[in-house]
């Protein structure tokens, strides 16, 4: 496909701009095949706007005629061109930012409009950006990701003696979500895996994603087991559970539904572990929200961020009636009850739903994150976000395909990804020492997420990477994060690292909207945002002359 | 009054206390003329609990009899003396913690309930503690105060062209609650002065509080004046006024009252300054709740606060339902406005309610750090303390006898200087460098106003002040606030002045529960109060090392 074909008008000069946080700007206004780009003529230090296409949510237009009455409309006026009119389009993108754009002809705006829409919608990876960005800074070429499955079970001391690599996925035909190296108990073999896949729900066994140095308890996460209305039982299932279990008393499930929810799924043949075939294990149930009911959650909460009533009462209610903050409790006291299991009672935990690739990798950072100080440096970090959701195989292209604005068309979205990092903001506010990063990784990680000039984040699972060329053909942001100028704007200067798990409060009254992120685009956000910037500049200097840092 | 009278147990051994964010304790208690001793016998270190027992806003008892049942139960029941029981009293404090003692003997239990009852409740100022309160560093004996209006007068320049300090109140006969100086036009002699008194509810006739060195322009306060339901006139109210005004062009009378109230305060003999006989002023009305509204508010909010159900809906809806997020809004938005008037739109303003001593003080004192930078030191601040509260005649006496946890017999409790607290947090909050002062200043200064050694907030005007020689025989607050090792507490360590006006945002999404004061005592606010603690004084050990600062 040639983008040009949907790009009827490229320039257009005298553009008004409005963004917010800035003066209006007039100027030409550029479309390309993946970028919107507005030079502002009249500032002299000629100042550009690049937004990536991919990043705009949704649009509106509105025409001016000459008598000066505005109205929306519906792209189905497009034939109608009337002339003697100008056009304004709204831009509401998925980091939250909503710009406008004012276009002194009616149709040099529909035409905008209508490449924006299209460009901005592409559903071919190949097509998209971090195919064709080449960063000026080759640095990040040399490899593409910071670990493997392979260096991580390497790395990860004391798992070898009872724990063995599998690569019984290495063709991605047992289970696509999954990355070609898994880690299992040693005494389960391929054959039994691949029994096991068959027993669970897209083919997501019982694997490894966490061990715990200081008692050798792990976590395991998987999908929910298929046993339907007819309660099938799966004897190598049990075997690999009892495995896991090995020698030591009991282990739990934590299952992310309800009690109800789980043996509703059975009528679609799903289901969970009952007690008489898993008796070594304790099932907990802790319904988590997700899907559609966790983006409505999240365009509600938007529509009240923007809310300019300057009512109080208003605010509060909208802000409770999002319930976005409930889903942040709700998972943080999730992963700390998985963490009590593991740190504090000495028993290893199971996490799952029903597929196992939202609420379960979710759940399994945090209680890393509360437990592990080694997940707590930048680097750390970013290797948990690659292991347990790029290559555990959290659904990006599908999930993040449209954010907070676009009510239209939705489907398999869902900001699963975005309440993680709210969840580690809570973290990082009530530990502010404990954690190497800063705020702003977790605002660029969030936007990132949704539109980027790197490939880390494309496709649903590393199988469709492979396919594509992922990691050949784009960059890698993790890598690209770790750069020296970039490592030092995304790090805490700060921290201070602990040994000891950090439990976080989640009481309500311990959990605050994410302002810096929820609210970064509002003026009065800004002036705050300076002075935070100014202040952790002044650490930063003071810190270089301390000589004990 | 001997206090002993009021004490049939002063000792008991083999008490347990329970305080927040600290384990039980075993040991003795005493109950003294003002104070509650616990020592703790099993602790090495030999920790003690000291608290004024004007702290305590209210007690609930409850006995346990030998069947273990628990009952709570009135101070009726104290001729009932059953043996073999134990007893518990629950202490609520006005700095809102909460303390529970056991006592093993349920006379003896009684007894100290009754003592605590009756002393934390005492009317007469005499007998409080800051007239028995002899520090052991006597540095702050030198002189009792910061500032005089005499002071203020001199050192604010420009003022002695216009303006001449009148001392008609030197014996407090035309105005109780003023000071005996105050600052008024050049050309308003002192008979003037008094019949506008006589004009104005409780004396208070129009003073200036704030001069704008920008421009001249001046900030007034007063009470509200009785015109009545007959309209009656003042011309010496209405010359004063155009006094103030001058050749400038108009000024804006700030009415803390809605429209609505300001037209029934007629009613009652009060109500406000008529267009047709003040035509140089513009009235606009900001509707501010007080007294009792604001006082429910405040109890609700604190009760929202000791929730512990963990239900995020729920606390969200409390913490809407209480509006004291609302009442801040107010506070700030209004103060707000009296700074445009001066600051930007060059006008002087009068602010009133009804009394002029509550809400009026609150927006005088608010719109003042948001102009002027001299106020935003910690000993600016303080002095605008002490001249906006303290000598302008807020009856702290009346405002704080009881805070959030005491239902009964309230009566002219309110909490206008905790608001005033909050609010000038939620500036510290959005102006982290432009203010002098620390959050741990708005602490202490919210526990002070309530129950403190120092004679600062005794009494509910100048002249009781004068009348029981406070100033002869209690220490000062503000002058102890300042010695040096108290300063390092309650300074900035990034505070770097600017002369620019800070302007806060007043939109709902901006402002924030004051959770370092109303959470301080949970167990989940104490690990993020420890981390600020240390960022604080890595900030003051950088900032040593830095050759710059």
């Amino acid at each position: 496909m040639e983008f040009s074909e949907h790009i009827k008008t490229a320039n257009v000069e005298d553009v008004v701009l409005r963004q917010p946080l800035h003066p209006p700007g007039r100027g030409a206004l550029c479309i390309t095949g993946h970028h919107l780009l507005f030079s502002d003529r009249e500032d002299q230090s000629g100042s550009q706007v690049l937004l990536l296409l991919r990043n705009i949510d949704a649009i509106e237009k509105s025409v001016e005629n000459l008598l000066g009455y505005s109205s929306l409309f519906s792209f189905a006026d497009h034939g109608e061109k009337r002339s003697g009119s100008s056009g304004t389009i709204t831009i509401k993108c998925k980091d939250l930012r909503v710009l406008q754009i004012d276009i002194p002809s009616m149709e040099q705006c529909l035409n905008i409009a209508h490449s924006i829409e299209t460009l901005s919608n592409l559903d071919s990876v190949p097509e998209m950006y971090p195919f064709f960005y080449r960063p000026s800074d080759q640095s990040c070429e040399s490899q593409w990701g910071l670990s493997t499955p392979e260096q991580f079970f390497r790395e990860t001391k004391g798992l070898t003696s009872l724990w063995r690599l599998s690569t019984v996925n290495r063709d991605y035909s047992v289970c696509p979500s999954y990355p070609p190296s898994v880690i299992v108990p040693k005494c389960i073999d391929d054959g039994t895996l691949k029994k096991v896949a068959k027993f669970r729900q897209g083919g997501r066994f019982p694997v490894l994603c966490y061990y715990h140095q200081k008692n050798g308890m792990v976590i395991m996460r998987s999908s929910q087991p298929l046993i339907g209305a007819n309660r099938k039982r799966c004897g190598e299932d049990e075997r690999l559970l009892q495995a896991v279990i090995g020698s030591s008393d009991k282990g739990y499930i934590i299952d992310t539904r309800s009690s109800q929810q789980s043996q509703q799924a059975r009528m679609t043949g799903g289901g969970f572990e009952p007690k008489s075939c898993y008796s070594s294990w304790r099932r907990l149930h802790r319904h988590m929200e997700k899907g559609k009911t966790l983006q409505e959650s999240l365009i509600k909460l938007v529509e009240a961020c923007g809310d300019e009533s300057h009512n109080m009462d208003r605010w509060l209610s909208k802000l409770e009636n999002s319930k976005w903050l409930s889903h942040v409790q709700t998972a943080l006291s999730t992963a700390g009850l998985v963490a009590e299991c593991v740190e504090r009672d000495g028993h290893s935990v199971l996490v799952h739903g029903s597929e196992g690739s939202d609420s379960s990798l979710l759940i399994s950072t945090l209680s890393q994150l509360i437990m592990d100080p080694s997940c707590r440096t930048l680097e750390g970090f970013l290797c948990l976000l690659e292991r347990e959701w790029v290559q555990a195989g959290h659904s990006f292209q599908q999930r993040c395909a449209h954010s907070a604005h676009s009510h239209a068309r939705l489907q398999q979205e869902s900001p699963v990804f975005l309440l993680l990092l709210d969840c580690v903001w809570q973290l990082w506010r009530q530990f502010p020492l404990a954690l190497g990063f800063s705020e702003a990784l977790l605002w660029k990680l969030a936007t990132e997420a949704y539109a980027s000039n790197y490939g880390t984040f494309l496709c649903n699972n590393e199988k469709e990477r492979y396919v594509l060329g992922v990691k050949e053909k784009t960059f890698c942001l993790f890598r690209a994060l770790l750069r020296p100028m970039d490592r030092e704007v995304y790090s805490n200067p700060l921290y201070e690292p602990t040994d000891l798990a950090i439990w976080p409060s989640v009481h309500p009254q311990s959990l605050q909207l994410w302002r810096g992120f929820f609210l970064r685009w509002t003026p009065h956000s800004r002036h705050l945002e300076e002075a935070q910037e100014e202040i952790r500049n002044m650490i930063i200097e003071w810190g270089k002359l301390s000589p004990s840092r």
